[in-house]
């Protein structure tokens, strides 16, 4: 990339923007040229606005820290100063649909982190190793509203990131998933911060997160699904049920899952052999935040473990395990991914990154 | 009972021998008498054998403290000292199958948390709500042996305390379970002092407990089953697939549970009212350590949680909460059970007060 | 007692007025007859005003379930109801000033958890085993305002307590305590709820509490102190030096103290039969509420812990253990105390029976 | 460094061992070609020999994987093989003591975690931003001991760390210390794997750490000591008193320090400048693992934190904030410092650059 594209970030305050300027920090091609977050912060620098707030292990970077913050629902703030937007503001859902509507109409990339869109007519939800594909649609998207260069595309939920994937290498070969009943422990870093109280996590679990187990069944639907006539077919045979737990782990979701095949189901000994093998888009287009190896197999009988494996590929890769035959339906096997690398920033980074390469992004 | 029957705690240095003498302290019917556990404790008196490792929250109950330890190899040791036998002892499997039958060869009647006879030919596992009418096997057994007063019963694991008596009230009430799907979150106290090390669990899951998974599969299935000619009959039309997770809990095992019926199911309401209705043997024999309520259901959206519902019932109740339909099978509930009360000391003090109302133990 | 007394307890929906309710179910002396929130919550019933905020792990009392919940703020609300009123009710540090003053001009005895009042000139600041003699400047109290019934009377902070008494007890005998430097590592529910975010204690420590140091070096001083000619003389030559640090700990603030006397010093062995001895005002007087013994000493090397000896005394005890020479100071030792049952709402029932004792609360 | 130096591991199977590969994997001076442990592992090579017992996040790393393992106790198996070793053998004491005198009698460079040499005659213990010059006495130790090439240094406890580096960089300006009350609250991974069960340490902390308060009070003495005619002299006129806990962190020693000097004492604004300006023997030098800061202050009221600071400067720094008066002593600071980087394997790196650096390990 001979000049880096302007990124900018809303919501970036907030813990997920925060992620979002500390992945994009030393970025090949991406440089964060702005910054907006809610009137409050607006004016302020970056460094100030972030007072106290600031949740990362690493320092807030140097590129960003003198940057004037914008009012995100000022669109004209970011006008000439990027052209593709990373999106984690956080606002009601209807006005988070209509403020990503009109950045992308006054020409940005809008890449999102949010639910609002996710199921939206001409909106891909990409995981990119899975769903590359899905990216066609973004010509149509033009089209229908009537955009030059602006576009809209938004990243599923954390939670599905750790099955998803795992599943979709299987059926890529050709073998058709029926049923998939899955529990999550998903981490703490998954409600924001500051998210769940220690007295209500210390010495407990709480089996429920608000909206967490439709998204978890829904929105696999729509990113293994097709798309025909230029319409989003949602693959509505797989019929996934969820249960979605919080537990004391600050990042890292993890997915026990039983799984079921119609027709021919492979052997063990394959589908292993298919996870260890499976590469995708981002590796062979060898986007700059795409892990070497999508999926990571763990052969011990207690892996994967989120504090041990969510670093695994920078926090990009699924790590699997425990692989074996379940009593009632065809498998069980345990997925993990990072859930505000994968889960979050970084896995929207990768959809930018794949949007950049097939040059809808400039 | 006019006179109390004298009890005594094999492994009872251990820690689910200690959670049976505290919860033996005040008991109506039970007076400890006598405590063995491994050569090395044998001969010194119980706070002596105990001192750095009573786990207990409340102190050594004052009738034990005196007690010579005796060497639970040892059969000659106990006779004469107590009638009934609750064996926590810590030995290789196939031992423990000897030393039990042994014991109650000579007259004991053996109430065991080992794992070793549950699926001994005669020998009920016993969860008194759910299959009272097992206990049932016991004249047999006797005539089989040879015994006179002695018996041997076992309590199930501690993992399925969680899902069996609310599954088996439904089935009580002429439903059919055909498939269920259980997750557990698994309580540290579950494997015993010392158990995991504190730089495994924090911040962090382990998911897998070794062996517990085929427990959690198969036991249910002699435990609902019928006794047929003198045999238990596992129902084996009753298919259970369990994956089993250690978390950072001290006490309360939590089971997300996915249940399939054939033929009729019951509607959502009229499941709760199963459930709230639900009254079984030990409430109607009022055996003194039963809760009240066998199942209490918690109707808050994020109910039931380890810390705040384990101890319901003095901790021998279940609670279960987000009774739900489930996209793949029928409904998807919470169940939660206190691991070492009604999973292990409690539930086998329960068994042993409903062999007492019944008259094997006198 | 006759009739049981009625009280009221205002600020009964958050934490510290749960706590009230829990240990005022079943109270030998004591019937709570009123309570009072905010005016959100006002005209409700108690458990309509509660819901979903209820944080004790035993039920809400039925006594109280019932309640109209009456605005805090007014008065008049409370007149005829009750004639105790316990405070904990939240509201800016001025404003919880006037209204205490107020409840007491109207007749109420006030017995408070808030630091409002705690340097008040004849406001008494009790822990009943140290310090029961300064109940005596409630005639004056009342004599100064004007009050016929009403008095005020406030309860320490909570992290004082771990030290306070053991400290107390051997100044008792005569010993001159000059100069303590304390670390006190304190739990979660010490900030109320929610507190702090999981996300910010999971594997880590937070080594401030605004405000805190602050009240554990001033309060002793009042404490330990004097009334001359009807006036509180603080203690200044007792130095306190305090490090207060948040750690992942449900309940029970642990305290290690490094302790110089000035003059002569006791042995070790003194210290311990001090300790192991003492027994006060609530103890000889036989408050319900009183533990049996004031001090437990441990003398294990690695206790008092707090999971395992905050319970010591139904939570009303203070243990201590560890007790040893000091490099720098004369002897270090560690205390621990229940932060919400002796440092709050326990704490302030045992004021108030010390006060219906002596016969200022009828 | 034309040619990298040859290095062993001894305990290279042990926790610390792991640590030392992991940070000797891309070092610019060192190469890992020989690892020694237990004879149980002696024979097999790396990877088998730590199989199910790799604790570290990282891989291990490729450079060791196929390393066939020494027997520690063998010497001559090591010979020819490295000339610096790195001992982090489990051994008792005395054996520890014999091992690695034999291992420098045979001209092996001998760097230890190990607390068995730490009072040895002459035998530094080094934190080499404060006793660099302590390296001095190496030349004397040969001759004492008629080594040609073999020395033996040691690296003090890592509790020490937290405060000891702070407190010097005040001693080196000209002021005096006098008296130190020290209560730190110590991390999991200094215990070593496993290490406490997570049952002592969910919702507990353990106030009592097996020798810990010892050494962090007389090794501090040797470090800040002289070498006068050949011979430490330890500075006794510096008292130290630590109160040493145990709470649930991963990595990260927290220290709570109160501070008197004797004579002058500086302003806190000049204690701020004196750290934030701290730069000593290994910045210099450049030691490849020494920090850029070795000391950095934090000025937010509530930090340094385990979780947030540990890692600064790759965990080879010292963070510190809360510098306050002490109302006994004069001043109040809290330090912390990462207890397996720089507390272990990292500070015994830097040990052995620093003595590289002057030319003692060739």
């Amino acid at each position: 990339m001979e000049k880096k594209i302007k990124v900018g970030v809303m919501g970036a305050t907030g813990m997920v923007g925060q992620n979002y300027l500390r992945l994009l920090a030393d970025h090949p091609w991406y440089e964060v040229s702005y910054v907006a977050a809610s009137p409050r912060s607006a004016g302020k620098t970056y460094v100030e606005a972030v007072e106290g707030r600031w949740q990362m292990i690493t320092p807030i970077p140097d590129n960003v820290k003198g940057l004037i913050v914008g009012n995100a629902a000022d669109i004209s703030a970011a006008k000439g100063k990027c052209s593709l937007l990373f999106s984690a503001v956080n606002l009601p859902k209807e006005e988070i649909k209509k403020l990503e509507m009109a950045y992308a109409d006054q020409g940005f990339a809008v890449v999102s982190n949010n639910s609002a869109h996710r199921h939206t007519a001409d909106v891909p939800m990409l995981i990119p190793e899975v769903n590359a594909a899905h990216a066609e649609i973004i010509p149509q998207q033009r089209k229908h509203y009537g955009w030059d260069k602006g576009l809209l595309a938004v990243k599923p939920n954390c939670s599905v990131q750790s099955y998803v994937t795992p599943v979709y290498a299987l059926m890529e070969k050709g073998y058709r998933v029926d049923e998939m009943i899955v529990t999550t422990l998903q981490a703490l870093s998954g409600a924001g911060y500051p998210g769940p109280s220690a007295l209500d996590m210390l010495d407990n679990v709480v089996p429920f997160i608000n909206g967490e187990e439709e998204k978890s069944e829904i929105e696999p639907q729509k990113i293994l699904g097709d798309i025909k006539n230029g319409k989003f077919v949602y693959d509505e045979s797989i019929k996934i049920s969820a249960h979605c737990n919080r537990v004391s782990v600050i990042d890292g979701h993890t997915a026990c899952v039983s799984l079921k095949f119609k027709g021919e189901k492979p052997e063990i000994s394959e589908i292993t052999k298919i996870w260890e093998e499976f590469s995708s888009v981002p590796q062979e287009l060898e986007l700059p935040t795409a892990p070497e190896q999508a999926i990571v197999v763990r052969h011990e009988a207690d892996r994967p473990q989120p504090r041990k494996d969510r670093d695994e590929g920078k926090g990009m890769a699924v790590t699997v395990g425990r692989l074996r035959k379940c009593n009632v339906f065809d498998y069980r096997f345990v997925g993990l991914s990072h859930n505000t690398v994968r889960g979050a920033a970084g896995g929207a980074i990768l959809m930018a990154e794949l949007l950049t390469a097939k040059e809808y992004i400039k």
